[in-house]
């Protein structure tokens, strides 16, 4: 009878733990907490002096042709690393054709923009600066810009010790991937999927069950929750031109095949809760809405009320910390640095 | 015999540091080095609360109708505290009338604005985010936002501990001033001033005389170097209409009073020399050519170039250490925060 009892106890004991377990271990079959260094990225070694170079190259609007912006103006690291518009407003106050997402984490995408068109951050970063809607400017302007200021002559040296020319439109994106790489944001989520079991509440426990149970997590998953994959919005049922605007059909546009008509890339979950608004086409404000569209959209599910508000607390626990970014103190112009240009290029 | 030549050698030891102790005191009839702390305002006592919630206010774009501008936009940190614009880009893309200042030390200005319109930075504050060409908000829409999210409620719950409606408008100025009054930044002239012979070059000390002794100090006096004083730009000779644009008749639109026409605050000169371009215009974006111009209109002088290397030798000994800025988390939007309107009102 005591053995029989101590087993019953044991037996309680362990299914506590044991259902905490077997979540943990199905959605690590989905997912992975985030690293605790910065990740490695491919031909670009990231040393001390890269990532202070890069931290202020993100920060110089002098990048810009009118001076007005920097890569931090879209991607705000003060608001979740985009910048809370459905899509930027630009050089001239033109707005941008998708919804900015966050820089945060995205050095663990697979690829980069919404089409996934950029192989990585280095690639990407040099498409806004010479998007006409954006930035605006020449690989030739940014690197007569950035030769102009003795200090950040001195700052690509240091970067780049190896080259003769350090200055370049590549090695500013270099720089720039460079100090992205350590814009990770670990989060509750990342506190339980390594152990700790009171990270999550149990609504959020919930909301990660029912991720997983309905298929959300066989397009948002890995590390950053999403970020990789190319998925048509609207799998089961087209949401309206509200949401998905008619003339952008996404990765169409990088491969020309008609398959990948209306075909974007998962979008990276981590600190949803703090990107409002969603969607490429940024039309939706509300996280619970995004999810409901979602639900409907691309798994044909009618979620209720409480699991829509359960997905969202497992959401909400992807919102990390971002890491202290002390601003940078940059080179200023001389008489050889090309001046703001604010008038529109027709 | 012995002892003349001991007085001989005094003598001569002591020449040198009398010179620039002469020199020294000279320019503490003129100058003072910056306070070590916080300096204190009126009718605003600044505590921590108010000073974090202050940075926040600071960074925010959200105080902006568009979403696009905040505070740091034109007073940018990581640039002198200014945009290195000839005048400011504002709500939907109009360029604004003046020069933006920098907000670095403004606090120890005796007024605000090219035209001392406003009497301190709380003031002050309240006036960009009004103005249709820059910010193109309205104090109503401003309290609405920040009411909206709880993050903000609790901050100016602790920054305004006493009052039953911490939210308004002018609590959000009182912060962003207390905010503003921890931007001093102590340079080489400060060192100087409090002692340290080293700290100045000859060539910077040979400026400083000039400075002085060529009457630019009867202007740009006291601890910010200028930042009060309302003088007509063009004393003894009007420069050209692409330096001094007609149509902006200074102090004269505050006063209505003729003799105020083409009258303006003497420019603070701290870390001038980091805040090209130059003149409530922004149209000289060289520091050499400025004071060339200086000393032609409000002197009458026809300075060497030499006698203007030297001053801008000097003006440079101005650029001072600007306090480390982390930037803040600011708090996610709600359903309630009013949408970023991009539109041009009409």
């Amino acid at each position: 009878m005591r053995v029989l009892m101590a087993a019953l106890i044991a037996g309680t004991a362990m299914t506590g733990a044991a259902q905490a377990d077997a979540l943990r271990d199905k959605a690590l079959t989905y997912f992975a907490p985030l690293p605790s260094t910065v990740p490695a990225v491919k031909d670009n070694t990231i040393t001390p002096e890269k990532i202070a170079l890069g931290k202020a190259l993100f920060f110089d609007p002098r990048l810009s042709a009118s001076g007005v912006f920097s890569c931090a103006s879209c991607h705000n690291l003060a608001t979740g690393g985009d910048d809370n518009m459905e899509t930027s407003v630009g050089h001239g106050w033109q707005k941008g054709p998708r919804n900015a997402p966050t820089v945060l984490n995205a050095v663990l995408n697979e690829a980069q923009f919404w089409d996934g068109r950029a192989d990585d951050l280095k690639a990407q970063a040099k498409g806004p600066i010479q998007a006409g809607v954006e930035m605006a400017n020449t690989p030739a302007q940014v690197e007569g810009t950035l030769a102009s200021m003795p200090l950040y002559v001195e700052w690509f040296t240091a970067a780049f010790p190896e080259e003769t020319s350090p200055i370049s439109f590549d090695n500013m994106a270099r720089a720039i991937e460079a100090f992205e790489a350590t814009l990770i944001t670990p989060a509750p989520f990342d506190s339980w999927l390594n152990g700790d079991d009171a990270a999550l509440t149990a609504e959020a426990k919930a909301g990660l069950e029912l991720f997983i149970d309905k298929g959300c997590s066989s397009c948002h998953s890995g590390v950053n929750v999403g970020g990789h994959g190319y998925y048509p919005f609207g799998l089961v049922e087209k949401p309206g031109a509200d949401v998905l605007p008619e003339g952008d059909k996404g990765r169409f546009a990088v491969t020309a095949t008609v398959d990948d008509e209306y075909v974007f890339r998962a979008a990276p979950l981590r600190n949803v809760g703090v990107t409002a608004p969603y969607f490429h086409s940024g039309k939706v404000w509300d996280l619970n809405t995004a999810v409901t569209i979602m639900a409907e959209s691309q798994l044909g599910e009618d979620m209720s009320d409480i699991e829509v508000t359960q997905v969202v607390a497992f959401l909400d626990s992807l919102t990390g910390t971002v890491p202290p970014v002390t601003l940078p103190e940059l080179p200023p112009e001389t008489a050889k640095t090309p001046r703001p240009t604010v008038e529109l290029l027709q």
